[in-house]
């Protein structure tokens, strides 16, 4: 199998400013294409740390690819290094400057500054990939049977460089191995209960597969990699073993295929023709966030609303003055009534509701911070479920929540 | 200053299953107590990688932080990498395991496991902080005078043990140099010409001064980081220096002190004393999400709606079916009549609306994926927004979009 390395240049994601989701977008891809990322390095812009991080990178990889450092500010040096690296030369590249020129005046920029021009100098032995979204073009050197790819940072820029110009030219360019990957969704057994419980199941596993465990929330996903030439005898290699695990923890397993637990939720509501629609408070739209984020989510999402303010519970979703009064805002009745009027309002066959106290500050009615109450309400029947999350902070406490609410009605449903 | 090398263990990030974030908020609170990360090193489970990357690690850096590889399953060899690197061994130690067994039994879990019971087991040399949210403990361990600790993976295991017992304890044993940073945020300007702008006022930079570019979307952060032993100092130096650029660049700064838009929009929000509220269709809960996503945002945020089916946007937000008919509901006339509607329902001074195709697949009207309209209604007044973003896939377009809204708005209310 073919080993990849990245190296994520700049000081954003040293800094702490920026996380780095390129890296996670570019192994998605090579894997797909069965090459393993081996490695990742994430340095600064600095001549002399490129140069040589480059240097450990091919003495792992078969392919290096690099993000970050190719802008046209001052802080940007990766192209220098390259160069140096290569014992090779910058020069004006002129078709990269035609099309540099064409890509800025398509944007009303008439004008090319010193700066602009300075992107179309590139090293002589580098094969250009024209930047379609940007202005830096992607650079690819050769090292041997070895190969290098320089990418700009920017996210909306990796992405089309990668899918539509790097895997298709490395699927030809190597005869690759296929990697499949079937992902397991267990709920309700913790980490280690699990994993005694599956040990003779997985040191029986063929050797051409792995398994890991990745923990999210209170859902464990197992992944199943199969390495090999024939990608239908992979997948039917992954299903062969996936059907062994049913006797063993059957009963704990809602999703086979789709990894995300929003996209097991839509196959799963696509399947029974059900339409769904959300009231949010602590959540703040996190919810109908998730449930929006599927392409097609239109057939079943009907809408949601963002009670925010108390007297918008009221008003718009009909939750009772006395209820809030007797039990406070946050409190298991107020989110069924929530979820009653969503339902309601957006005549839906499920309705979800969230109260809650993402913090850090108390809540006005004196709840303890991380205490949330929600209601999944399905055609005329209402469960509530409370959760104290004391130790998350507000964004984490927020998509905990979410995806809770979500493997619960997973759940719900997949017991009907 | 002092240096940090981060060691991500693990095959989740480099598979592409999981997106890297702990780095991202262990990177932050080093800064905030003057220490720098200067490398991150992404790796695989497996002992002699660990050992190979600890010793470059501890080459570069005086301190080194490694997260991941401590579950009790099969797949984390980290604590036998680290013994064998300390040349120590690994015994059972008592207190851990009466934390543990402490903190299972809070949990209702009687019954300690093998599996369990080994995760109690450190290198004898190493001093342990308990972790209170999850069962691996934190192992620090001393190379002269350089330092590592080994964190779990989880996320929220992570945050505590760095927030409150690895960085009180960093700041007593280091005297440490402090950073400050400021985050200047310009926008409609193009980042070249902006670097063309200010490259005077970059060049006269004190020597303890450094500058970094950081775009998003259509902004441009600049970020003004100032090292030494006053930190006060070091604060009066950045407004200095923050004060001398808007002379250069003054029309084009939004905000001088917050970094994310949401909260520069809060901050002008309390200060104006102003409501908003949202109503959504392709952007699907991310506004409100943005801006709920401060503490406190409910003085401001009073609700949000989430009209995914175009019969909800007639319903709730009161939106003519004669104006979908004529122009189709992704559509100038559509998004202000949203607006206005919201504003309405919630009785809020602003009211933010999008409708648009997020794609894939295209919308139910045609319109090209990528289309959204957008307005902005400040008190009567209306403003109504188009932006065409083909290129950007759907993840990606809802938060530019949710972005791009929230910076107009701050431009809108800063020029009033």
């Amino acid at each position: 199998m073919k080993n990849a390395v990245l190296i994520t240049i700049g000081d954003e994601i040293l800094s702490g400013n920026t996380v780095d989701t390129n890296s996670n977008f570019i192994a998605n891809e090579l894997k797909n294409i069965g090459i393993k990322v081996s490695q990742i390095f994430t340095i600064s812009d600095e001549i002399d740390i490129i140069k040589s991080t480059l240097k450990s990178a091919f003495e792992i990889g078969d392919l290096v690819i690099t993000t970050g450092g190719l802008g046209p500010t001052r802080d940007d040096r990766t192209k220098k290094a390259l160069a140096e690296f290569f014992d090779d030369e910058i020069a004006l590249d002129k078709v990269t400057f035609e099309h540099l020129k064409a890509y800025m005046e398509k944007r009303g920029r008439i004008e090319i500054l010193e700066r602009n021009r300075e992107q179309a100098f590139v090293p002589t032995k580098s094969v250009v990939f024209q930047n379609h979204y940007g202005t830096a073009p992607c650079m690819m050197m050769q090292n041997g049977e070895k190969l290098s790819f320089s990418l700009p940072g920017v996210p909306y820029e990796v992405k089309p460089l990668i899918k539509d110009q790097i895997i298709p030219y490395l699927k030809e360019k190597f005869s690759l191995n296929y990697i499949s990957t079937r992902i397991v969704s267990v709920v309700g057994i913790p980490e280690s209960i699990l994993a005694d419980k599956i040990e003779e199941w997985e040191l029986a596993l063929p050797e051409n597969m792995a398994l890991s465990y990745l923990p999210v929330g209170t859902r464990v996903k197992l992944r199943l990699a199969a390495t090999g030439e024939n990608e239908q005898f992979l997948q039917i290699q992954l299903e062969n073993q996936i059907q062994k695990l049913f006797p063993i923890i059957g009963e704990n397993i809602i999703a086979t295929d789709e990894d995300k637990i929003e996209k097991i939720l839509a196959e799963i509501l696509n399947e029974k023709e059900l339409t769904i629609s959300t009231s949010e408070s602590c959540t703040g739209g996190e919810l109908a966030k998730l449930l929006t984020s599927n392409s097609g989510s239109s057939k079943y999402f009907i809408g949601g609303i963002v009670a925010y303010a108390t007297e918008k519970k009221v008003d718009i979703l009909n939750v009772s003055e006395g209820t809030i009064e007797r039990f406070t805002v946050v409190s298991e009745e107020v989110a069924r009534e929530m979820a009653e009027g969503c339902q309601n309002l957006f005549k839906t066959d499920i309705s979800l509701s969230t109260t809650g106290v993402a913090g850090p500050g108390k809540g006005e009615d004196g709840k303890d911070v991380g205490t949330v109450y929600y209601t999944i309400r399905v055609h005329s029947k209402s469960e509530t479920f409370k959760l104290y999350l004391p130790h998350l902070d507000r964004p984490d406490f927020v998509s905990f929540v979410s995806q809770k609410v979500i493997q619960d009605l997973v759940g719900i449903l997949i017991n009907k």
